[in-house]
């Protein structure tokens, strides 16, 4: 059944209006026709072509709803994203043109028929979503339904396809269709907030700044919480001896009699991080906001170490920590930004020579897992949410059994994520609030038409993180 | 300063009278002089020559502490361990030869001078151990007091060392050496325990099953622990969405909006062992242990998959689990012991195609790793304590990215693990306390001259475990 809508008259469609749009959701309680969007008029994309390098802006049909779970969202704002270079630069293996992009902010323009007030049983939203809602989508669908979807690992939900794909074109558009919208899209109106919690206040956010959630954030804060959550790292922070935290309260009758306790030295966390990027800023941000807390109250004590062979990558993150640092209340812990070889002196020098607690490593490539390697200590983790290639991993069976070393990898579960990322996000806008300032995360707002440029800006290094800003 | 001790007279020399030894520990409080013991007379031992396949039983002189904290302990039992076949078979590229074994359960017969009652802010045992006290000594020196052995992480401690190689002389002896021994040693004597907690009776406790204390038992308890403590394993213990358990109680505010609740399939935790000799034996025994906990007090449902392509052991893996399960309480979960192309189709069968949440890798090489591979689910945990070699890891980047593996690599801090391990212990002598029977983990105790036979029988899979009683 359909929901409801789609009259040129109400809230929801005056974008479209003003874009020359139009489209029609028809309501089949009402019509007794098969619920359906039929939209006309065409939309502006960025196309890549393979086999690499080549971007073009074009014309293309608006997409239509075609399927009950469907949304068709109208783009505020596109990002660029590193993961996209992947794509540019003809990694990916992919034969056939697609419309780029997978980071989005927008507004609802139509929704399929599974969105109705009756919609019991299923997520939230498709009992609650409206036309005209704005919303941020997570980088890959997920249904909220499957097994991996409610249990939190949203990025393999058994429906998982990743936007910007040529099975599902991106956001780098005007418009773009999100499957499994009531699982998928993150509502940022207040109305969907329960009020047995108290309510956010988004609405004071910039666009800009929500359009972090759709990836680079979530998956940074995701990095530090995995490295934070591990029970190697329990120790450090609960100052309790290895194996006695955890999810196991095995009761123990036999007595450790053969060492001395913790002492303060064994409670100073040194965690690096590898990769400085937009991702890597994402990380070091969550880390130092997840610490500082630890800090204040459990008398922890960490050290950071942000490692980045570009200079312009460490300036930017020098720029972020004294802009937060100076922001408020100092943070207690010791932070350096330094270069790899720099990196590896001080991971030994602030540690006695044992290494890091942890590493995030941000890149995705086999040099960075080596550094993160080489500067982690045995029982260490690598958190690792760089998106990576064919190669072999570079270790072998004998090193990780010596050193006893632990690794998380993969990719984000952006749609689980987003409470914390939200969280972060209006904690930290001091960081993420501005476009085009020393600390900011993002450097600038372009056309599509600038794409071509855009990319091959962010490609050489030339700039940082680039929005596109579709009505433009 | 020497603590004491060493006329033939003392209560704990009896045993060295008997085998002929004479032995004298200088306290040099008293003597002035330099404290060290003097033993004279030879030994029997198990030596291994290289290249491979060359096992001796030969005379040797008997061990002298060389260092106040060492302890000489007269071997009662020492063990013939999986790991000690690397060496066997020449894989450990050891060029001299050396005297075997790690793995032992004995009596002290001489301490160095660091053991005395006035030993303040060292490790206990300094100060309470005794000559004729009873112990195990895990199969690495571990001080007790380094950064790596105060948080638990005991098999990392910087004056590691494994027992059995050139530079520290084994166990399959009459006499050995314990450097560090204060740090290294755990005490079978209650008078060690503490009144504050309740008094474990090791008293009950046969030699042959506290033997395994030294390295089989606490290392497949660390297996599943590993895999149990896992934060995301967390979601299907505690029945909340990941990821808001764990260490880190980050504050939410904004609302979970786009899936639904947890349900009661989401948590049946699916658990495979890979690798069913005596290691893997005590995995399953302590995973079952565990689980059986958990499911008694959080209505955990579980399945265990246990693989191996030997027939012997998995009738072995049988016998253990019917004598367990016949033997009290009937346990709740699911539980199979299978081939290596049942175990694949048991956990794509039980688990609707996803795969195991958790695998404990036994074995210690790339065919083991590959199966724990393939039938681990996206997010799961391989927790591997299997010894493995140079060869590469067998994953590439896209793989572990694409499915969200976790690892944890590496040996057993077996001192750190000792109280786990004693627990179990106690509770399941039902399948520790026999020798010989078709439930037992040890097959059979034999004298040291037939140590040659031994190896080629163990290295040929002709029996199961086997011990060295060195007085018979």
């Amino acid at each position: 059944m359909a929901r409801s809508v789609g009259s040129a008259e109400s809230p929801g469609d005056r974008d479209a209006l003003n874009t020359g749009q139009v489209y029609i959701i028809c309501d089949s309680a009402v019509s007794g026709v098969e619920p359906k969007a039929i939209m006309s008029g065409t939309q502006r994309v960025v196309r890549w072509y393979p086999p690499a390098y080549d971007i073009r802006v074009e014309d293309a049909p608006i997409p239509q709803i075609i399927d009950d779970d469907d949304a068709i969202v109208k783009v505020i704002l596109a990002g660029l994203c590193g993961s996209d270079l992947h794509i540019y630069r003809g990694h990916e293996d992919v034969d056939r043109d697609l419309i780029c992009g997978h980071e989005i902010i927008g507004e609802v323009v139509a929704l399929g028929s599974s969105f109705c007030p009756d919609s019991i049983g299923r997520p939230e939203l498709y009992s609650t979503l409206k036309v005209g809602d704005k919303v941020v989508s997570p980088f890959t669908v997920s249904c909220g339904e499957c097994h991996f979807c409610r249990i939190g690992f949203t990025c393999r939900c058994k429906h998982s396809c990743l936007l910007g794909i040529p099975a599902l074109p991106g956001g780098q558009a005007q418009y773009i269709r999100i499957p499994k919208a009531g699982g998928t899209l993150f509502s940022l109106n207040s109305h969907h907030v329960s009020s047995s919690r108290p309510v956010p206040d988004l609405s004071t956010l910039s666009d800009s700044s929500l359009l972090l959630l759709a990836d680079i954030l979530p998956t940074g804060a995701f990095a530090a919480i995995q490295a934070l959550q591990h029970p190697k790292v329990a120790p450090i922070l609960i100052g309790a001896k290895y194996p006695f935290g955890g999810f196991v309260a095995h009761r123990v009758t036999a007595r450790d009699q053969t060492s001395v306790g913790l002492q303060a030295e064994d409670r100073i966390l040194t965690i690096g991080i590898v990769g400085l990027g937009p991702v890597g800023i994402c990380a070091t941000v969550s880390l130092l906001d997840m610490l500082s807390g630890l800090a204040e109250s459990q008398g922890l004590v960490y050290q950071i170490i942000a490692i980045d062979p570009l200079e312009s990558r460490r300036s930017k993150m020098e720029a972020v920590y004294d802009t937060i640092h100076s922001g408020g209340k100092a943070w207690t812990g010791r932070f350096a930004v330094a270069s790899i070889d720099d990196g590896k002196k001080l991971s030994a020098e602030w540690t006695d020579g044992a290494g890091c607690n942890a590493v995030l490593e941000v890149v995705g490539n086999n040099n960075a897992l080596t550094l993160s390697y080489e500067i982690v200590r045995p029982f260490g983790i690598i958190s690792s949410v760089g998106v990576h290639q064919e190669p072999p991993l570079p270790f072998n069976g004998r090193g990780v059994y010596d050193k006893n070393v632990s690794f998380d990898f993969g990719r984000c579960p952006v749609r689980a994520m987003f409470p914390i990322a939200v969280d972060i996000l209006l904690k930290r806008q001091d960081v993420f609030g501005s476009v085009g300032e020393k600390a900011s995360l993002i450097d600038k707002i372009v056309p599509l038409n600038e794409a071509p440029d855009a990319y091959e800006d962010f490609d050489k290094g030339r700039c940082g993180k680039i929005l596109f800003d579709p009505w433009r």
